[in-house]
């Protein structure tokens, strides 16, 4: 039997960390963090080796379809599936799958987000290789991170018995996956070697994990069978507007992985950073002069060290300062010391409870 | 004899001690610094009490000339008398000296910076009122501000023999004015206590001052003597063009008061700040939660302290800072450690060095 490989980009999110560059409006698969490209143009530009545009979905929201299609003109217009409101990751994967089993009863599906940075490309795709033939056997791979420090910001995946080498890599069994750990649980973890951080990149056959959603999820399952009917038909739209608000708001994790009995995991290296944070974005890009990274402005610094300063285009100008985060938009300006960079969101939520919903 | 006071405004200067807010077109003086009226009008409106307004002249340049006269409607226009390019403070004094001859043969003029804070007006004035009492005896008589720290960054006035007391205040004979001393001198001048900061304020009689600058500064008389010819006639405005340019750009500290015999000083506490710098605002500036000071926008702060933040309207956030001077201007943002306030000249001269005249 001939699989027909897929990569669906899921690039809903909205997430705050990168506030005050990232707004609703704005959300960080739609920012030039690394240069001229967005993070969503980033996503796909790696893709494009393994996978023709015709193969590359993208699930949104209906607020940025418009904008991700102007910014990948070689993918279909037809491979944006746009949600009418925001879900969490499960019902837009479902989604994806519905379309994908319509299009092939063999279609293998690469879930990646659209807002990682991925320094290795070339490794990257040899791994997501390795993790489509795991995929082919019926395994719902997920792809683990080696860790490089005890992050409490990431899910963690326990490995269990291995599965063999695939292309090179090695595929275990999942033995269980853990949320985001405190401080001393994520130093046994990363102490134990057998733990990896989840990346939230999940490779599958669709009819697989569609079997695994109708068991773990029925709600979601019931919805999706009712949706799949219209699929196709001049009430597709209708039924998924009228649909969607009642998918329960359940992350694929959560829903399904933790509770799935045939769950691989292929560790994997190639760079990777899900820039979750300003500091995450310092730690990523080639510092200049004191380590200093400059974007989008010129900068004139004296005595500064240790700083991001991602400007617009007026003149920043720093004198006797180290490890600050500097981001300068039209209507916000914002500093902040590098340590404290994952606490950006504290602002967003009081900005939310004053209602600065301008700022948002 | 009944004498005539008058206040000499020097507002002139265009410092960069206070870039980027502080630029060439639009130096101190005119920065709403401490709320809503200027530099220049706060120091009008201190003299107000004391001189009526058409006993207040203003010296300045063209191209600021028109914003002051807007900005204090109430001097008559003719009281701003006009540089046609900018010189030191002797020619800028002798200009007004010249005008104050013709309209009182018994003028005494206080000559007053544009662009200090004093926070105790009232027994500012009444120094000011001492002062001239002491001038009309024929003294040139200094403000002396009694030193709070041991600044290097002004000039200091030694005291000789008590004079007397007058309207309270002691006034005392200069024994030497000092140059701005370096840290070590700077430390021995406060313990000596005999040292007074330089403030920049004299008060004495115009035919006093003229007669000095005739014995220490031949050149600029003899330029002056040529200038007041023309006074009021015709060719005034071009015999000022003409001659100015020429003046000796010296300022009357060095070329003047440093060789009085007959000079005085008057030791005040008022409250004086000479703004020399932004860490100097954040001083004078009452300071809020967390002994921070917003000035012109709205701040959300998290583990925020001992910061300036002087805005233009956009929301400033800041987390986990501390001690930082954040200036934000339509086409400049500084971000600077107070302790290194002073050194933002540093940054101007850079700008001035690269042509970049447009930040200047």
């Amino acid at each position: 039997m001939a699989w027909e490989s897929y990569a669906v980009i899921l690039a809903g999110g909205s997430g705050t960390r990168l506030w005050p560059l990232s707004r609703q409006s704005r959300p960080k698969q739609m920012l030039r963090l690394l240069g001229e490209r967005t993070m969503f143009q980033l996503t796909v530009d790696r893709l494009l080796p393994l996978f023709r545009p015709k193969r590359i979905l993208v699930v949104t929201g209906h607020e940025h379809a418009e904008e991700l299609r102007r910014q990948a003109p070689e993918i279909p217009a037809d491979n944006f599936l746009v949600e009418p409101v925001g879900r969490n990751t499960a019902p837009a994967i479902g989604l994806a799958a519905l379309h994908l089993r319509r299009r092939s009863p063999q279609a293998i599906m690469a879930v990646l987000p659209a807002d990682h940075y991925i320094r290795d490309e070339a490794r990257f795709r040899a791994v997501l290789r390795a993790a489509l033939q795991v995929a082919e056997r019926g395994f719902l791979v997920t792809l683990g991170i080696r860790p490089t420090y005890p992050a409490t910001g990431f899910g963690y995946i326990e490995r269990g018995e291995p599965l063999g080498r695939f292309g090179g890599f090695m595929a275990y069994r999942v033995l269980a996956f853990r949320e985001k750990p405190d401080p001393a649980t994520a130093e046994r973890f990363v102490a134990s070697g057998r733990h990896a951080w989840n990346s939230g990149m999940f490779i599958w056959r669709v009819d697989r994990i569609l079997e695994e959603i109708a068991q773990a999820l029925p709600d979601l399952a019931a919805g999706l069978r009712e949706l799949e009917a219209a699929l196709g038909t001049p009430g597709e739209a209708a039924a998924l507007r009228r649909l969607w608000p009642q998918m329960p708001n359940i992350s694929i994790d959560y829903g399904v992985m933790e509770k799935a009995q045939e769950a691989a995991v292929i560790l994997a290296e190639f760079g990777w950073n899900d820039i979750g944070s300003w500091a995450a974005l310092l730690d990523i890009l080639a510092a200049g002069d004191q380590g200093n990274v400059v974007l989008g402005t010129e900068h004139l610094g004296l005595d500064t060290a240790g700083s991001l300063i991602f400007g617009n285009g007026r003149l920043v100008a720093t004198l006797g300062i180290q490890d600050l985060v500097i981001v300068d938009t039209e209507d916000v300006l914002l500093i902040c010391h590098r340590d404290r960079a994952q606490d950006v969101r504290l602002l967003v939520e009081q900005l939310k409870r004053e209602g600065r919903h301008e700022y948002l």
